[in-house]
């Protein structure tokens, strides 16, 4: 707490003009000899989607600790894990039937996790607004149909990540309810804020005392279409998708070190995760927070910083469907008593940075505010409580104490390509990636010089 | 200024709380029951791009009256104006010849207001650096050919609207300072960040003194082929362009008002410009600011607002090549005798927004400043002095106390567009663009409120 008050005495002093010089190096480096840009087309081209088990996810584990090596780090090395393994499979199709006869073929992608269909089906479909209203409904008028619950994120809030997390049980539970109520299958509203043609899948789950069917997403414009059809009459839904879950695969959290100068066993954790969803190219999730830590410490190497703790960037693999990744990293973490002072992650996309969040005590949440003065410059302004992460998270298990900060940029277009297939490499704009890494690389650089 | 202290006093006050709801309507209106998206994909689909004098223009003039007819504003008018009228024509083309006999065809674009080649042309290539390379150069080592002035926007910048202004000189004066030397025509490397293949043309003069030449601009990534062409040796450049200037035409601004109920004879002004270049579709530039302004006002009648002063929209024309519509309604505001108490100006693009510049006195800054509690929830958190815009800008001649507001969204992705091929609809964000729109209401409503 000292040090915190001390610093912001400091606020003008030569050393905060040493940290404005530093920084703007940082940021000079990131926009003018970058190279986030050219490893997120690298990572986006050379593998594309990579969901965990998958020979993607392997390329994207070789890929990682080719470029660690590639940067010199001081030490780079691989986790294993055992990751779930789904697969889409190679058919997966919807049609919409009307009561007069008509068909309507629809953008759909099956939820992660999903059972396949076993061949084609086919039932009536009945719409809910919500998931609280499924959860309500009488299961007579449930049974043996295709559920369909059109809930829409509320486009009225600003931070689209609460429009997400209103809607986030529906994806996540929905089989599960529906499927107490006896449907045949689920069929939800993409998590997506935009009316249009593109599906967005997500994790799902089962539980084992209820029966498991089918669950898939619709894109918006067909989730709109098949509102409308039922508004008028009865509508049947013709399904067929043939994913399926395999045994538990091998793979890793890839990790790359600069070792600390002063205090080498004290660690600071940042990272982002190296698996994606299987549609798209993982680009803004998290292609963009992988590349993000990726140059952040590429940039404080060839600034030639020597940081004081530990700079551990950290890979994550499986944050989509299972965070087996994070939760590794931070239970192998406790049983080697490694000491842990602070993690940082990025898994919110490459857009325009506005600042970040702090998971941490009033004396961390001031101590970030403190980064303020040396940041305004670069158009960054949030600097409060807040969320950290899905991959860091589980370290507050075992350091009860740590804090976590997570990487904020703006937020408005992510829920346009989350976990879709428009979540490619041309959707990320090379500036607002370059900013994004020299931002993470600055907090980095804060956090080591003052912890 | 006692009402500002007032107002800062009363922040927490029900006054407040009832800003607060207020703007929290507006918000809701803009991304819920909004009308801005489709109006901007009207203004770019059904028009398109639209240069003062073309036909283009004059169609965005009916389309800009009959908008604001139909949203039923209280008086609805346009203001004659006359302006340039310059026309690409139909042939634009340019080719490098390197030492060893390539040929590359290049992406260029004519600047406005350049003569034609009159056929083709081809001389050898001087390449500079910067404009004031240019302006020291020999004259026996320009004489006859064409200077490439290679200037690159300085991606350092984090305001990219500061990168532009340090090579605005270079389009605007380029081709008389290559004159001066005798050179017969000049290639700029396109003001824009990324390096791409788009050209970005924009406004360019001559001077009575000094022979006109044809002045182009290239797109980047043919600026950096020819620089490193330059490098290997000798290189000539073919050039075709039919622009020309025409006699001057008939235009109009568009004007909107809702008449004040308290003070009707007090006017605050707002508005963008309708004329665009002559290439794209004028999406961000300034599609965004007419569609933000219009939307404002509609969403104020449609919340039921009783302006207390009289709330002008205007549909500027000729922003781009010559601001006869800036300065027209300035001089005709100030010959009617008219009281402008305030204006607000959106002219940086459709992109998420980061608040307001205000030209005025420090009491109008801190007045602004006064906002920052009701607007903070939206993400907005530039409240600073700053600059107004180009077609608000005349009314300080006549009125010089009055304070100029400009719209400031991230400014990021703006010049990847500016004055570009690609400057069309798909490149605007929905709820950006509402954002913004929301924005500018919120705004119009506070000051109305509070002058």
């Amino acid at each position: 707490m000292y040090r915190i008050l001390l610093l912001l005495l400091l606020s003008f002093s030569a050393k905060a003009q040493n940290d404005s010089t530093f920084i703007r190096s940082v940021y000079n480096t990131a926009l003018s000899d970058g190279e986030a840009y050219e490893d997120l087309r690298s990572l986006c081209k050379d593998i594309g989607a990579r969901i965990s088990g998958s020979a993607e996810a392997e390329m994207a584990v070789y890929w990682g600790e080719a470029k660690m090596r590639e940067y010199g780090f001081d030490k780079v090395y691989l986790q294993e894990i055992q990751v779930p393994h789904w697969e889409r499979g190679t058919k997966e199709a919807g049609w919409i039937k009307s009561k007069d006869g008509q068909l309507f073929k629809v953008h759909l992608l099956a939820l992660g996790g999903s059972i396949g269909t076993n061949g084609s089906m086919e039932a009536d479909v009945i719409e809910f607004k919500t998931l609280d209203a499924l959860k309500k409904a009488n299961p007579n008028s449930v049974k043996g149909k295709i559920v369909f619950v059109n809930q829409h994120m509320d486009e009225q809030q600003i931070n689209t990540f609460r429009a997400y997390g209103g809607c986030y049980a529906m994806r996540g539970n929905g089989a599960v309810e529906a499927s107490k109520l006896g449907a045949s299958a689920i069929l939800i509203r993409s998590l997506g804020l935009p009316v249009d043609e593109h599906p967005h899948t997500g994790s799902m789950h089962y539980v084992d005392s209820v029966e498991r069917i089918p669950a898939a997403a619709l894109s918006t414009i067909d989730a709109e279409k098949l509102s409308d059809i039922l508004k008028k009459g009865k509508a049947r839904f013709v399904l067929e998708m043939d994913c399926r879950s395999y045994p538990d695969a091998t793979s890793y959290n890839v990790i790359g070190e600069m070792t600390g100068t002063e205090k080498p066993d004290e660690i600071i954790t940042f990272g982002g995760h190296l698996d994606s969803w299987d549609t798209g190219e993982g680009a803004h999730d998290d292609g963009a927070g992988i590349v993000h830590c990726l140059e952040a410490l590429r940039i404080l190497k060839t600034l030639n910083y020597k940081p004081k703790h530990t700079l551990r960037l950290v890979f994550f693999m499986n944050e989509e469907n299972g965070n087996r990744g994070g939760q590794s990293y931070a239970s192998i973490a406790k049983e080697k008593g490694e000491k842990q002072i602070a993690a940082i992650e990025s898994d919110r996309g490459g857009f325009t940075p506005r600042g970040f969040h702090c998971d941490g005590s009033d004396e961390f949440v001031t101590l970030l505010q403190s980064f303020e003065s040396d940041l305004t410059h670069y158009d960054l302004h949030v600097f409060e409580k807040g969320y950290g992460g899905v991959d860091i998270g589980p370290l507050k298990k075992y350091y009860p104490e740590i804090p976590l900060f997570g990487f904020v940029p703006d937020s408005q277009r992510y829920f346009d390509f989350h976990h879709a297939p428009s979540d490619v490499f041309e959707n990320v704009n090379k500036r607002e990636l370059e900013l994004g890494a020299a931002a993470v690389a600055s907090l980095l650089y804060l956090l080591d010089l003052n912890l």
